[in-house]
Order: structure tokens, then C-alpha cells, then sequence
């Protein structure tokens, strides 16, 4: 499984089904969101506006499953190893695939996804400590609305890494060379500042360490679009399952600068 | 008319009915474009496809006219020298502003421009010819296809600058850092290469002097989303008039690597 091809091959015939931040090493990984078309303009316009919280990094037209930019080869339907069934905001199941849930209707999604820049920090010798603990990320609801487009709006929602003092200037550095995959961090230090009131309560995912001499860094995380989607209760809404992410073509390089 | 909000006012109260490259420098100019909804999701896409070609400032949603990002105070239909409506395909009439031609089910996009890079590229003492010999500047039909999106498709057409041999590599550095403004260039040497079949016959604009030791160099034109356009004949389309831009509150500085 050492391309972003092999791997979802893998999956597709049934080989895998767990999560995938394993898998195809240096690939980048991708969010999925499904929708009915109707919604599909205002849900375009809402991540071009808030590209640090939604950056995207392919989108399907119509009915397409083949996301041509990122994976041309794929089907959006069958290539992720779990995927969730929402009907009007609420998970109605998880599934293995979506054939039997799809429509020419429906327009795909995919979002960059904080792996990418954890491995370049995890590169430079810099601690990811969920990762560490195995944990999920925690992630916080913020103060800060997200410029709203359409039927769309809502807070910023942020994930949280803490970081030794003397290298949060090279987290912040190398993670701005990836706005593909979210960026430079929001912010860092006084979590109240945007609005988090206990940092060790997140809103989702799990609490983590935080060592004397490291500071809370904030990064736009993936869950904000889902749930500025979740909030309008959409009559079906289709996403990966957390952790088992659409494995691109496209190499975690490709994306620095761009 | 210092700031883009002051060259717009000016604009807006019929004071200047001229092409803008002169007014508010170092503020972006954008190209615009404005169509019936029914085709808006498929353009979005064709554009972000094509982010070369078509590089999105700003969008407008279904019949605002404030460009949310870029100018919140502006007015779309009032803040352009000059207009062109298009019908079917053809150009009816230029007009000063478009208000009788508005309607609410109309989406504008904002597409970057030229101007900002050509300002970087002289203010590095690299030479502008179609400014230096007040022309158009030349333009070409290439056979590079665009990644087609649902209606649109179309080749690429790209816009050529002469450069000296010794300032090629510099005028690549400068504008590859304005990737909202087309980036660094597609091409450059050898015309064939990109189906030009000759240099001094432009399918659009003039043709200019290309002097001994310079080579000429090429770049994703805006022209591309407006030929990809009037190619499916919409019932009406609205466009800034050439050479006649929306000026935005942005800085050019501010679209540096982004």
C-alpha cells in the first residue's frame, strides 16, 4: 500500500476498513462532504470565503464520483473505509459504502485535512501530542463567525496542538506553507481570547497534555464546515467517518505554496 | 484618488468614464463577470479548475452586489467606467452603469487582473512593451485545453510580454509571487510550443515589437473564463468594458502568495 492508487484499492476490494492515517505515507488525505446539488453553490462560496477552516481541494460535479484533480482514477462512493449517513443533521448510520445512497444529484466535496501539516511538523522534530497519547485532536468552538455565504454560517471551530515555547515560530512557519491543508494557526496562547473558556473541556474529540514551557496553538479545523452544513439540516448529507479520510494522488508537497 | 473607495466614488458619480490602469495605484483591479444563476455553480468550478486562468477574488452571491471580500462598500453596478452586455453570445452595447440590466438572479465573480503583477514586474525594472508602446497587450489562442467544469471548456488563452533573456528568470520570481493575479507563467520561448503559429498575428489585442535578445514570455489571461462563456451564447452576460476595471480595497502587496 504504497500509493494513494494501491491504498484505495485496498479499501475498495474490502481489505481495509479502519482508519487511515497509516496508510500511503506522504499522500495527502482528504475530508469528504456530499450534498445535494441545491445547497452545492452556497457551500462552494461558503469555503472560498473561509478557505482556513475549508480548503478545497477538489469538488465533483453533478452526479461525478471520479474527483479529477486529486484522484481521477477514484470512486468518491466506494474508496473510503467508513463513511456517515446524516439525514436532517443527525448520523443516521455509518457504512462501508455509499452506491446505494447515491444520486445524480449529489455533488462531492474534498477538503484538505490537518495530516499533511502533522507530518511536516512531526518532520521538523515537532511534538503532536494526540498523537503521542492517542487521542483525537481536540478541537474548541471559537468566538469568531465565519463570513457567511448564502444558507451557510457559523463559529470557527479549531483544533489545538500544544507546543514547546521556542518552536512555535517553526510550527507556525511550516504549517504556513501548506493553505491547502489549513494553514498558519489562527492563533496561539490565551485560549480565551477566542473565546475557549476551559481547554481542557474541547467541544470535540479528546483533551490532551499540556506540559509546563508549551503554549496552545489553534489551527482552523475541518469540523467547521460540517457543522455550519449540520446546522441547516440538510434532508441527506454524506461524509468519511473521523479518521478515515479520501486518500489523494497528490503528494504532500505538491500542496506547499499552493 | 488615492484609495480604491475614493477612484470608485469618483466612478459611481459619473466623474470618470475612463479606462482605470492610472487611477489608485497599488490597489488590485479585478476583471468581472456577471451571470444568470443557472450557470453560476459551473463557472465557480471552471474557474477553480483553472486558478491560472481564472483566479476568484471575490463572489457575489445570487443578486448582491457588494463584493464582500475585496470592496464591502462598493456597488457592482455603478462602479465600473464602463460596461459590456452581452446576449447570446454578442456584445449589444457598452453602457456606464448596469442597474436596468440587474436582476436578483444574477451571481458576479471578480477575477484577478494583469495590472497587479505588470506593477511588480516595472517596479523591478523589468520592461512592460504594451505599456511602453501604449497598446493592448497582445493575446493568444493556445492549444492547452482547460480542465472543462459541467458547460464550460475551452483553450487557454495566455497574454505575452518580451522580456530580455537575462530578466526571464526574475520576471518568473516576481509574478509567481501573485498567484491571484495569474501567477508565474505558463510558457515561455519557442510560440509552436504552445500552438501560436505566429507571434505578430495576436487573436486578441496588438501585436508588439519584440527586440534582439529578448524572448517572449507567456501568462494565463483573463480572457480564458470569458471566451469559455460567450462559447455556450447565455442570454446575457455583463462585463467590465477593457482596460475599464473594478478597482477593489485591496492592496496588491496584500496578494502576495496567497
Amino acid at each position: 500500500m504504497n500509493s494513494g492508487k494501491s491504498a484505495r484499492h485496498e479499501i475498495r476490494i474490502g481489505n481495509w476498513r479502519g482508519p487511515t492515517p497509516s496508510l500511503a505515507l506522504g499522500y495527502t488525505q482528504a475530508n469528504l462532504v456530499v450534498l445535494p446539488r441545491r445547497y452545492a453553490f452556497d457551500f462552494f462560496l461558503f469555503c472560498q470565503r473561509n478557505p482556513k477552516s475549508c480548503p478545497i481541494l477538489d469538488v465533483c460535479e453533478n452526479g461525478d464520483y471520479n474527483p479529477i484533480l486529486t484522484a481521477p482514477t477514484a470512486d468518491i462512493r466506494r474508496d473510503i473505509p467508513k463513511y456517515r449517513i446524516y439525514r436532517e443533521g443527525h448520523l443516521e448510520k455509518e457504512v462501508d459504502d455509499i452506491l446505494e445512497y447515491w444520486s445524480k444529484d449529489m455533488v462531492s466535496f474534498l477538503l484538505g485535512c490537518s495530516f499533511t501539516f502533522e507530518n511536516a511538523l512531526l518532520k521538523a522534530g515537532i511534538p503532536v501530542r494526540h498523537i503521542e497519547e492517542n487521542k483525537n485532536v481536540p478541537m474548541y468552538i471559537t468566538n469568531i463567525e465565519c463570513i457567511p455565504a448564502g444558507i451557510f454560517n457559523g463559529p470557527m471551530v479549531v483544533s489545538m496542538r500544544p507546543i514547546p515555547r521556542g518552536l512555535v515560530n517553526k510550527a507556525i512557519e511550516i504549517t504556513s506553507k501548506f493553505p491547502k491543508v489549513h494553514g498558519a494557526p489562527i492563533h496561539f496562547s490565551n485560549p480565551e481570547d477566542i473565546g475557549i473558556s476551559n481547554i481542557n473541556e474541547p467541544d470535540f474529540g479528546d483533551a490532551v497534555t499540556i506540559k509546563t514551557g508549551e503554549v496552545p496553538v489553534f489551527w482552523a479545523c475541518g469540523v467547521t464546515p460540517q457543522a455550519a452544513i449540520m446546522r441547516i439540516k440538510p434532508e441527506i448529507v454524506i461524509t468519511h467517518a473521523p479518521g478515515h479520510m479520501f486518500i489523494t494522488d497528490i503528494k504532500d508537497e505538491e500542496l506547499m505554496g499552493i
